[in-house]
């Protein structure tokens, strides 16, 4: 496994598992060289998952796990309770270190509670957040919150930036990306107490390119490359993004087939508007990240299918081969000492 | 002027302002009989602008103001300084009983502070928040706080909810409007403690039609008639609606423009798609209303035109009509009273 990445996959979360989760992951062996794939759930069911292709057998490898965590438990609970489930068990392969990465498609709060109480926090990290890639006009945005922590501090908010920033510089391949924060105007005296709490300090921070507010107008314009927010606001953000977007395009189509005129019109305006709506497809970016935790945990869409596994898996490459970890420790990790050091002085 | 209801019009607010707006009053004189206009702002600039029309003019009466406040002004100094400007002349009006209702184009951060420190809030209410109309797939739905308070305790929410579904219920007439506040989750445990702490109050309410949370996603699919946040969040969703619709319906018009077929396709469809593009224009609805205050503060956008403002003018008379202050005070007035005689107790 020299120089591999080693990507967990949960082949037991979401809605269409273990079928399209198992065919996502034989998809990125096949794809790229570079990935072995531990796939953890019911054996049986797996391996029959698997015995439908033919593919490099040697790196894909499957570790039973005799529970499934489902999205109506209570996360803290099902975490606890459930520790030969697939989330626990593959979340110990990161901790342990005989994996880079953990994708699931499972359930965000058991994955995000897992990540935290199983493979655990890097040193100095105060809160993981879900960074989620929106698509936008001019190509796609990292929002961070963008809900794993609905209430959080300014220091939290500063983290969520720096991580955010190194997330979209090294795996997603944006330089300098501009960093701005949520908010409801632009000017100085704007914001609720946490926006206005986090300004000055976000603006103190060497180590990013803080642009200022960012109102949520802009967003789907590509006005910054990293969005921070707390995650009750990034959540909304995130759902609302897809409503708008859904209802729109659905009530755009309906019209489109109320007469005959426009049935033809829509005809020969399908191949045009085809290409449009994929721009807004956010999947082929992959998968959530959740930032800042021993190795990597990405969570893919409950709906995910074969093609958005599989490019989950493969955004974990990038995320091991640029030593992210290292770089959020290089950064995050120092100041943590720092503020440490000064309040042992 | 026996049983019209009397509009103070701010007839210099606005990006369009005066044109738009003095349009925009003798529209609606013209459009319905029950209602009598009074225009604030320079006397010399109104007087010219109303007379490139013919209308009656005993229903459009001009009170001088010789200042005008920016949006660049900080709200609170602006109101404090100027005196004499058409937003705090036309409150004072308000104040004095001589006006049922404002309307303004001008800066909402100034209606806001005016709102309060001119108008007054009603004996009982603790915040008064901007009441956004938002369309939906299925009508309308009141987003309220939509920005004019960013940090809010559970009591202000309850507030809200109750004038929310007062207004929805009387000037929009959706009877027995389904009440819900925004959450990150539908789920018992969901939100942040802002939202926690809210939920049981909102539970115990008597004379609300509360269906318990909304995820964003379901806002533009009209899963409520009254959708209650925060005004941080509640603005983030306003923008956020916006920016969403406007980035996807450029995008697809431009992908429309991209080849010949398409653009044939794209003469066909438009008499479709501009109906349905219309269905999401919610200015037909009139501006925001600003509820609580003594009368009513009604804020049209900016960038508002003479039927926006038309309409803006037209919805203060249902107001008036159906005595929704009346009902505030009835229901919101009562309970304060309970809770101030408890305290004295």
């Amino acid at each position: 496994m020299e120089g591999k990445t080693v990507v967990v996959v949960d082949a037991m979360g979401g809605d269409l598992a273990p079928v399209e989760i198992v065919k996502g992951a034989v998809e990125a062996v096949q794809k790229n060289d570079r990935v072995q794939v531990i796939l953890t759930g019911i054996e049986e069911q797996v391996r029959a998952e698997l015995g439908k292709y033919s593919y490099p057998e040697d790196r894909i490898s499957v570790v039973h796990a005799s529970e499934v965590i489902t999205t109506e438990e209570t996360p803290v609970m099902a975490i606890r309770r459930k520790k030969d489930s697939s989330i626990v068990v593959g979340q110990k392969l990161l901790k342990s270190g005989e994996a880079d990465a953990f994708v699931s498609a499972g359930s965000t709060g058991a994955v995000l509670v897992g990540g935290n109480l199983v493979a655990g926090r890097i040193r100095g990290i105060e809160r993981t957040p879900l960074g989620a890639l929106i698509p936008t006009k001019t190509g796609v945005t990292l929002l961070v919150d963008s809900g794993a922590n609905a209430d959080c501090r300014p220091s939290h908010l500063v983290q969520f930036a720096q991580m955010g920033s190194i997330y979209m510089e090294n795996v997603i391949g944006i330089k300098n990306p501009r960093v701005a924060i949520v908010n409801i105007g632009v000017e100085e005296e704007k914001g609720n107490a946490l926006v206005k709490d986090t300004l000055p300090l976000l603006k103190n921070l060497e180590n990013i390119n803080f642009t200022g507010s960012i109102e949520a107008r802009e967003i789907p314009n590509g006005g910054a490359d990293v969005v921070v927010c707390d995650g009750f606001t990034g959540n909304v953000i995130l759902k609302l993004y897809e409503g708008v977007g859904s209802v729109l395009i659905g009530t755009i189509k309906e019209s489109l087939m109320s007469s005959l005129r426009s049935k033809i019109g829509a005809l020969l305006i399908k191949p045009a508007l085809k290409g449009t709506l994929k721009k807004f497809d956010a999947s082929q970016y992959g998968g959530a990240p959740l930032l800042g935790l021993n190795g990597l945990v990405v969570k893919t869409h409950g709906s995910a299918t074969a093609n958005e596994v599989c490019n989950s898996i493969i955004q974990c490459i990038t995320f091991k081969e640029q030593g992210i970890n290292e770089k959020i420790r290089a950064v995050l990790g120092r100041e943590a000492r720092t503020k440490e050091d000064k309040e042992e002085a």
